[in-house]
C-alpha cells in the first residue's frame, strides 16, 4: 500500500494517513496538493491524503481545485484533531522568543495566543509545520520557536515551550482520502459534487437546491469558488448526506444534470462528522 | 486621510489603496487582516483595505472572519489586476535559480510557471511579496528569486527576470475597503451579508435563497464557512446585486431575519465587476 500525502513527513497529513492505513503503509510525501491528486490519477500510488477544510480557516482552495479538475474520487474523509505546541530549543524561554515559524494556517490558528503572549514576535511563514521545526532545530537560536504538533519536538531535538496554543479547544482538520474509486454504501454516507451553471440569473442556485430540498436531502456544505475564467463566474462545491446509489440521491443528481453545464460527482464515502 | 492596509508597503494592497484614495492618503501597514479591521472599528484610521478573494485562490478566510466579527462596514470593492514577476539580483539567470520566495498565494498563482521552468526550486513562503523581495535584496544571492509586482524590483535594487508569470492571463484580486459606514445607493450596487442558521435541517438554505429568488435578486457569491464551534456548523456569506435601501432588498432582508439566528448586513457598495 503506497499513500501520497501533502508533505513533508511528520505533519498532520501523515497522522491522517496513519489513522486510515495504519503503520505499515508506505508514505510518499509531495510538496503540493495538486501533485498528490495527480499521483493518484496517474496510478503511481494507491491513495492520496489532502487537507480540505479546517475548523478555523475554512476550505483549502487548492484542494477544491484538485477535486474539480483531477481524475480522482473521494474515498473517505478523515477528521484529525489539531493540537499545536510552541516548540523551541531546550531551555528556551517564552519571554525571549522574537521569531515564530510555522505554516500560515498554524500561525492563523494560534493568532490569539501569539497576539496575547508574543505580540512583537516576527511571524515567519514556512511551507509546513515540519519545515519550521527543522529550521529551528538547525539554527538552534533561543529566540526562535516553531508551531506544530508535539511529535515534531522529538524529531528535531526540541522542547515544547507551551502546549495546546490553538485558539479553539475544538480544533479539527478534515482530510480527504483520494483514490481511483469511491466507497460502497454503508447507510451513513456523504456525497461531494462540483458543478458549474452556464446561466448567471436570479434563482438558478435556488432551483438547483430545490432538487435536494424536495427529496429531504440535507446539505452539509456549500461553497462557490472562482472558475478562473472571469471573476464572478463560479464553480459550486456541495456536500450532502446520502450515497450516490441511494434512490433519492440518484434522482436529485439526474435532475441536476439537466440544469447545469458541468456536473462531477466527486465521490460518496462514509460520513465521519 | 489615514488608510490601514494589509502590509508591508509596496504590495497589491497598497496599489488598491492608491486606486481608491490617491497618492496623498497616509498609509498605515498592519501585519494581519484582523488588525486592519480592528483599527477601522476603533476609529484609529478612516478606512482599511483588505484582500477578500482572488481569481485563482478563492476567498481569504481571515477576511471573511473579519467581516463577520468586527464592527465595520464594507464601503467599496476594488478590483486590482495581478501581474507577478520573477525578480532576482541584477544579472541573475533563470536556470540558476534554486530558491523562490513569495507569499503563498503568489507562489500558488505562479504554480504552472514554477513547475515548468523551475521544477526543482525550493519554494519558501513569506508573509508578503514585499518581504520576499526585501530578503532577496538583502542576501544578494544569484540563486534566489522573489515573486511579486514589478514595482518591488526598483524598491529593492533588483531586476525582473521574467514578467507576467501568473497562471492565467486574467488574474485579479478583489479588495474591500472597510470603514465605519457603507456607501449611498448608486443604482448599480452590491450588498454583502453574513448569517447563521440555528437549525440544521434539509431545505433551510433553500428556504432562505427563496427570499432572493422570488424578488428576482441575483446572487453573485455564496460560501459556507466553519463557525468555529463545531465542524459542520456553518456561517453563510452571500453577496447579491442591489442596495440594502432598495425596496425589494429591504423586503428580502426582513424576511431573512425571521429565518436565521444571526444576520449581519456587512454593507452595500458600488458593484465593480
Amino acid at each position: 500500500m503506497k499513500v501520497a500525502i501533502l508533505g513533508p513527513r511528520g505533519t498532520y497529513a501523515e497522522i491522517a494517513a496513519r489513522l486510515r492505513f495504519g503503520s505499515s503503509a508506505e508514505i510518499a510525501p509531495y510538496s503540493m496538493i495538486t501533485d498528490v491528486a495527480e499521483a493518484v490519477a496517474r496510478g503511481e500510488v494507491d491513495a492520496g491524503i489532502i487537507p480540505v477544510e479546517s475548523l478555523r480557516e475554512g476550505s483549502v482552495g487548492e484542494a477544491l481545485d484538485a477535486l474539480a479538475w483531477t481524475d480522482i474520487k473521494v474515498q473517505a474523509e478523515i477528521v484529525v484533531p489539531i493540537s499545536h505546541c510552541l516548540i523551541g530549543v531546550p531551555g528556551a524561554k517564552l519571554e525571549n522568543i522574537t521569531q515564530v515559524l510555522s505554516h500560515p494556517q498554524a500561525l492563523a490558528q494560534c493568532r490569539d495566543f501569539l497576539r496575547k503572549n508574543l505580540p512583537k514576535a516576527e511571524l515567519i511563514e514556512m511551507t509546513s509545520t515540519a519545515r519550521a521545526a527543522e529550521q529551528v532545530g538547525k539554527l538552534k537560536q533561543p529566540y526562535m520557536a516553531a508551531i506544530g504538533p508535539r511529535a515534531l519536538a522529538d524529531t528535531y531535538g526540541l522542547e515544547v515551550l507551551r502546549g495546546n496554543i490553538q485558539a479553539s479547544e475544538m480544533n479539527i482538520t478534515r482530510f480527504l482520502c483520494l483514490a481511483k474509486e469511491d466507497s460502497r454504501p454503508t447507510g451513513h454516507d456523504k456525497t461531494s459534487i462540483v458543478f458549474y451553471t452556464a446561466e448567471d440569473r436570479p434563482g438558478i442556485l435556488y432551483e438547483i437546491l430545490r432538487e435536494f430540498a424536495v427529496r429531504n436531502i440535507n446539505l452539509t456544505k456549500i461553497e462557490s469558488r472562482p472558475s478562473k475564467r472571469v471573476l464572478g463566474d463560479y464553480l459550486f462545491f456541495i456536500d450532502f448526506e446520502g450515497h450516490r446509489e441511494d434512490a433519492r440521491v440518484r434522482e436529485a443528481l439526474e435532475a441536476l444534470q439537466t440544469k447545469v453545464a458541468m456536473l462531477k460527482v466527486v465521490g460518496s464515502y462514509p460520513k465521519r462528522f
